[in-house]
């Protein structure tokens, strides 16, 4: 009955677990303030978490790399996200994970150091990035003209909230009537977009960028998936001018798996329908699920602890 | 009595007063899971902000440049802002404003369209970028090795929280010892610190970076007092040998003012004391303030009002 509380999520802030609606960081946090936060986001379809150890794993090297440490253990984190999915009562689920810098100990302080370093995670109800009759029809992708952020200055390895360019390419795409985006480095190759990688099919082979990318959970997925259909696939330089000649375009992310695009800037693609590699993807990465590929089970019972104890 | 509650600084968040402690932005606001967000800084000095006009004018354009509108006036965010410093009851204060982009209306959207804009305000205690007793011996500026982000990917003269390259720069600076960093882009060009706008004197001449900066009200305060000291100043690029090569270097910001430096990397500058230009240009800050210059006096009647109540 309690868990009726939890039907919008269940989050898991400052060492309790508590409804959505009562997740909250103070306005003075550097996680807010500075950005200064790293996070990951792994899903759950039909009570399985999707890939969670590595999931777990990207999340401990982008924390070791911004030297963030909660007071949490990795497997505590574990049994956490765990715990939010069980109090949720979600059979499908977008869940996120967070450490954040927190605020220094010692008023006034601006030592990365001196703060007190905090994770949080929470479930909530399945998001696709691309909505789904957009994914039925192929996204419209618009190039956008602002610039990726270098990875010597952000690694983008390190998943973070420093969406501030994808947000202006977004907003371009919109203004333009284009679903989304994806970004162009200063030398004019392609990157990624807001959430996702992007993967171009030309001549039966796939590529996928390898720059100013995050190193995608599901772009692995694909990975794997190509060399099990016998498809070759290479993480590559890809110009934009190759991008816009592709064959087939698709996105990839956790939320949402293998989405199709079927314009890529004023470019029609495949007869302005998803790619038929692109739907043969999507296919065996949704049959794979359905064989438990990479699935962990939810342990529904972590439920029944007390509410708003600590882990 | 009741403003007892507020001492630890007052806030406004959601159309309402709080106390620091109870001001708080939902997990999921895209101000924090995007970083789309704009703020500026003002400070308040013997009861009268600095500045106020020229603050709540650089903070109205970069809300319009990343489009993001709030439900309240500039007059009201005016009003919100001599609030909080009234409810603290703080003589001396820092006070932020922001815009956050919010959460979307409808569930799952991915365009910032559909968000929900709000505005949050709050004054607390003074805080110096640098430790008052740093800048009396001048602070030691570490010259970071991550590169500035480049203005084409994130515009620094729209004032944002995306800090992770002054971050790196941040760690960096203190694993080797130093006080605080600056960044140079990726030409080689000094940009900015995290907080501050950085200057060279050379040859009784006063240099500010053109390039990577914020367009700080500190740093236009200091080529004012420049004008009024009959010392050349100029906004121009400056190369990172030049600058390990200056007679002086300062920072300058809200918070704290013009501070001066003593060292950048291992180049010790004025016989490892704060430069004499550097002094003269802090005492001149001061003074200018005490004689009641760009003052706007905090209108402290705002405190009787109901608290908790919408502005």
């Amino acid at each position: 009955m309690e868990n009726a509380r939890f039907a919008d999520g269940a989050a898991y802030v400052r060492g309790r677990f508590v409804p959505m609606a009562e997740a909250t960081i103070p306005i003075t946090d550097w996680g807010f303030t500075r950005s200064d936060v790293v996070y990951d986001v792994v899903h759950v379809v039909n009570d399985g978490f999707f890939r969670l150890q590595d999931h777990l794993e990207r999340f401990e090297i982008a924390m070791r790399k911004r030297r963030l440490q909660p007071a949490e253990s990795l497997q505590q984190i574990e049994d956490i996200l765990h715990r939010c999915v069980a109090l949720s009562g979600l059979k499908d689920a977008f869940v996120s994970m967070s450490t954040l810098r927190g605020r220094p100990r010692i008023y006034g302080s601006r030592r990365p150091a001196d703060c007190e370093n905090h994770f949080m995670a929470y479930a909530i109800p399945w998001i696709d990035v691309i909505p789904r009759d957009v994914q039925e029809r192929g996204a419209h992708l618009w190039i956008a003209s602002t610039p990726r952020v270098p990875d010597a200055s952000v690694d983008p390895t390190i998943k973070n909230y420093q969406w501030n360019d994808l947000t202006s390419g977004l907003l371009e795409a919109h203004d333009n009537g284009f679903d989304t985006t994806v970004l162009c480095d200063a030398d004019g190759f392609v990157t990624e977009g807001p959430g996702f990688n992007v993967f171009m099919v030309k001549d039966g082979k796939v590529f996928t960028p390898d720059r100013g990318s995050l190193h995608g959970i599901t772009r692995r997925s694909v990975l794997e998936l190509c060399a099990d259909m016998g498809v070759e696939a290479a993480v590559a330089t890809i110009r934009r001018a190759d991008f816009e000649d592709a064959d087939e375009v698709f996105v990839a992310t956790t939320a949402g798996g293998v989405m199709p695009v079927s314009r890529v800037n004023r470019t029609i693609l495949a007869n302005d329908r998803p790619g038929p590699l692109s739907l043969a993807l999507k296919a065996l990465y949704w049959k794979r699920h359905e064989e438990g590929w990479h699935r962990t089970e939810v342990r529904k019972e972590l439920a029944e602890w007390p509410s708003g104890a600590a882990v």
